[in-house]
């Protein structure tokens, strides 16, 4: 029996799955946070442990034959060896019940975005559409070409996460209050939602120490809200990450498949779950001018995605 | 004899200025920064003690009828407080060689745009546009009232500001990278002006500990380049930028000043200086559309602002 391991490594939690030759699950483990590029090489490393452990718990001496690791961020030559020195850490390691029998073949390493698509996918052709605190499409096809669009992060990219939202959001609150632009119902949701008596204190909030993009981008869900309200500029704002998220998924999709291909595109992270309207509007836009484009909800977790992609080197060998 | 003092507290240097009832400047000193937010309270103090030591180190028990502080942040109550507590102790120091003789009257404590304005045109009404690593606009009308647009700082506004000329600028170029948008050339002068070898590498230069947000302001003047080079990435943003600021302009002059009203507008900061086809365009929508407002280059420095502004307590009493 060939057993394989598939890691999410995640900036929140790590997820581990063992998984045996016909993708079947045998066993599930949850740890900390593993990017390690937060929490340091130690910590990572012991978060991916503890997620095998658990694991593994129910199982002896567990023949280990593949394992693939989709870590947050892993993106250069210089990560990726990091993640590899884990790998072969974790082969010393006496307290995991598992007789590893990797070959470098079997070792598959990759961020998190490629996991997603083949979690979410189920299989290993299509493009994954994620919009969570910042936003990536990235894509694969059947013959093993990736392309990837945005992941540049707060600063310089990520239009359609939830930070870009609610930073438009408050901007466009600010500007409305300075009479610059049209009035909108997100400055008395702001105000009321952050407890301000005016929005001029918007300033002490945003800008204080430990306030962090993930704080910022806990904001997101009020600009979702007032669109769906109807307030014009909230509206506007969904609308702009929408055609963001669309262009960038086109050109994945354009760069990959062929214009006849039938090409499957998963929606991954928070703004899709939270805000139907966005999601609404992006499937509506490739019902029309892509008809060849489906757009899915995800249908496993990544980890399951990486346990897929670990058992996709043994039926290569 | 009245003499008044003028100073200007700012991020990177306070400047004090010595002047007589006529407005002459009899003295002027410079220290390091006073920006208390950033420097502490007594590294303030400090630099302005140091100011004022240097603007009266030709005089002797020099009488000092009344003192203006700008002092960059300060906004509200309690900054004011704050400020209110230097002078205090300014007027207990006997290391001056002054003789204080403030009244509550005489003591004037502002921002630094109030002084910018009053510096900028030589007197108290009008406007000043002020485009430096941010921007604000802050006019003042011949009763005394005030009204300002922006100043929300890099997260929330600043429109038209070097920092955000340079992220829209940084924005462009990677959208470029992925397909997303033209083709510009600021793609190859960000890459040789960071020495990159892929675009890819921008990650690790913007989002590098210690970099700030005036490190990324200073790649500012590569969009007003490559702008003035004809490269239409580039020149949509310079357009958009100057757009913001006419319209925050013209809502503060609209809400101070009559359709019928002359108003100068003093443009001051960074990014007039440097960026020349921003000036013209901001000019020249002023031209056409309010042939009252008329924009003027800075007369004099902020620190002679807070001169007079000293100096007009006088006047009223």
């Amino acid at each position: 029996m060939s057993l394989v391991l598939g890691i999410d490594g995640g900036g929140t939690k790590t997820v581990c799955v063992l998984m045996n030759d016909t993708g079947q699950v045998l066993g599930r483990g949850e740890a900390g946070a593993s990017n390690y590029q937060s929490v340091g090489k130690s910590a990572a490393l012991c978060s991916i442990e503890s997620a095998i452990t658990q694991a593994t718990a129910s199982f002896q001496a567990v023949p280990v034959e593949a394992i693939c690791l989709g870590v947050a961020g892993v993106d250069r030559p210089a990560d990726i060896q990091v993640v590899e020195t884990f790998v072969q850490q974790l082969q010393l390691s006496d307290s995991l019940p598992i007789t590893w029998a990797l070959r470098p073949s079997t070792i598959v390493i990759g961020n998190d975005a490629l996991i997603a698509l083949v979690g979410g996918l189920g299989h290993c052709v299509g493009v994954v559409a994620i919009a969570g605190t910042g936003s990536i499409i990235f894509g694969r096809n059947s013959t093993g070409c990736t392309k990837r669009v945005g992941g540049w992060g707060h600063l310089l990219g990520d239009a359609g996460g939830a930070y870009h939202l609610a930073i438009s959001g408050l901007r466009s609150a600010l500007k409305a209050y300075d009479g610059c632009d049209a009035a909108t119902t997100l400055q008395e949701r702001f105000k009321q939602h952050l407890g301000l008596s005016s929005l001029e204190e918007l300033v002490n909030v945003i800008y204080q120490p430990g306030w962090s993009v993930k704080d910022i981008a806990a904001l997101a869900p009020i600009v979702a809200q007032e669109a769906t309200s109807g307030d014009a500029v909230a509206l506007g704002i969904i609308e702009e990450a929408v055609k963001e998220l669309v262009k960038a998924t086109q050109v994945v999709v354009d760069s990959l498949f062929s214009p006849s291909d039938i090409v499957e595109v998963v929606t991954t992270g928070s703004v899709w779950q939270g805000f139907s309207l966005m999601r609404e509007q992006f499937e509506a836009a490739f019902v029309t001018h892509k008809p060849g484009v489906k757009i899915v909800s995800p249908r496993y977790e990544p980890a399951y995605g990486a346990g897929l992609l670990a058992l996709e080197t043994l039926s290569n060998c």
